[in-house]
């Protein structure tokens, strides 16, 4: 949510030159992103949103996530189209930082997701799901399973100043998920970071999936547990159930479970409240004083984690069994 | 350049159905003005800045400032125009904040301006001043001769943290600007931060003048000092005379200088470089460790008083004596 690197008009208007897009009209920083730098950009050809990664962001990723979008952008997935320079190249550099060039979608996030917007993501998922399947990129996720036990090490120490008994808890749940997520279950491309934030909306339709920072080859019905922590709970941190039948339903609607992902659900839902209870938790602890982005509190995740717990079946969330 | 208020598309919504302004199409926190916060929204009317007011600015003054930009952009000076609501009203509140809605103007500042750009500065500026004649609003300097030995008592203890000998330069400076600015100088509305941040260009044109929030009533030569300083001295802080000129020649073909404002010319660029050195030693001095916003260096302004100090004539600025 900053401006990390300045650019000049002079900066800009060199860079656009390896461009078929005209003269420079404007260009802002924008607030959005904690880990980059985003310019919304406008010229004799359209608007577009300019990104300068920045040192969080691992440079060998960039092709996976921009090929990607350039893959679901072509197959209807509305998502930022990253434009090709006239060699060809959808990677730029710009003041030290690799930069990319990508078409801006119109649309506003909602904070407080109703059913239908629910429907409307569940479908959008799915579809992100299904034209996933025949893009030939891979990348691990870096937050799975397997990951956890290390970044709990970075604040294990610490846990108990977010609430007494984190450790105890987090502890127990990694144990639980320690051989991984549940095996037999489809996989594919994920989102893996489909939160209201990174979904557009315009004229009561879904508009835009943005953000594809996090995506990665994984448990397909995981991107869904990751959905009803999401976007399926109440601000007073109970799981409407509303939301959930209209998440799965419109999921379903495009791409069927399969009795395994079915039965694995709950799993699902408690290893992705683990995930970001462990990332929020990290950075509630390391946040700097006086930073313009507050961190999110991590204990709604704790409040997520305990229905997720409890939960024994799909129809917990709304779905059908 | 923060996002101090947010504004959820909730309250947008609420906000924007006082306007006949249509349905919100997008809108994002934008990285500009230290003292507010903006977003840049878009409707199916067109695209604004809003604008919420934070506790720097005082309330009072802003029908002075919105009722300017609309009497100002009435006479052809391109600048912001307040939309009215559906009751004739060009301040809400929005979150707290007293908040105006502000026509959006293209363009791109410059961070080098050529000679070309400080003539079309000088043009618009003589604009700028005689469509301000007919205003009748009043606002006094806040920031003007008066209240710099005030400024100066906030940091006095410390200026010579910047560079030893600055406290004894500004005292000298001070007692020499006692009586305030030169007397029998024209008056009228005056921008008085019309740095090249706060001007746009598109296609080689100058297409916008924004940020009116020190304007007031003062002399109108002193504006012509305050952009002497802000863009005819060249990075290594050498006074540029083809700029100069520029800036000088463009103002004079809209608006010929009087005999008195001529030989004001270099204690009114003295004065204007005091004044930026007044304000960003202070903010220098009061910066934040870890804030995104660095200050600008209050070094280039000791040089610039330097060679203000020796000018004997506005010829030395490039003006026909």
């Amino acid at each position: 949510m900053a401006v990390y690197t300045e650019v000049t008009d002079e900066d800009l208007t060199r860079f656009l030159a390896r461009y078929d897009c005209g003269e420079l009209s404007f260009y802002k920083g924008i607030a959005e992103g904690v880990e980059n730098t985003n310019y919304l950009v406008r010229t004799d050809s359209g608007r577009y949103i300019l990104t300068l990664y920045e040192k969080r962001v691992d440079v060998a990723d960039l092709p996976y996530f921009l090929s990607l979008k350039e893959h679901l952008a072509g197959r209807g997935v509305p998502c930022p189209l990253p434009v090709r320079d006239r060699a060809g190249e959808a990677l730029g550099e710009l003041n030290g930082r690799r930069a990319a060039l990508i078409t801006f979608l119109d649309g506003v996030s909602v904070r407080r997701p109703a059913p239908e917007h629910c429907a409307l993501v569940g479908e959008a998922l799915a579809n992100l799901h299904l034209a996933g399947q025949s893009f030939a990129g891979k990348r691990a996720n870096a937050l799975g399973p397997k990951d956890w036990p290390q970044l709990y090490a970075r604040f294990k120490f610490h846990a108990g100043d977010i609430v007494p008994g984190l450790a105890g808890l987090i502890e127990s749940e990694l144990a639980v998920h320690a051989g991984g997520l549940p095996g037999g279950l489809p996989r594919g491309v994920i989102h893996a970071d489909l939160f209201p934030d990174n979904v557009l909306f315009l004229h009561g339709k879904l508009s835009g999936l943005i953000d594809f920072y996090f995506a990665c080859n994984d448990c397909l019905a995981y991107d869904l547990g990751i959905c009803l922590n999401a976007w399926c709970f109440a601000p007073d941190h109970r799981f409407d159930v509303a939301k959930g039948q209209a998440l799965l339903a419109g999921y379903e609607k495009c791409r069927p479970l399969t009795a395994p992902e079915r039965a694995a659900m709950p799993m699902l839902a408690r290893a992705a409240s683990l995930r970001f209870l462990l990332t929020r938790s990290y950075d509630w602890l390391h946040r700097q004083p006086g930073a313009i982005v507050t961190p999110h509190d991590p204990r709604d995740y704790i409040a997520r984690l305990e229905f997720n717990r409890a939960a024994r079946s799909i129809a917990d969330f709304g779905g059908t069994p």
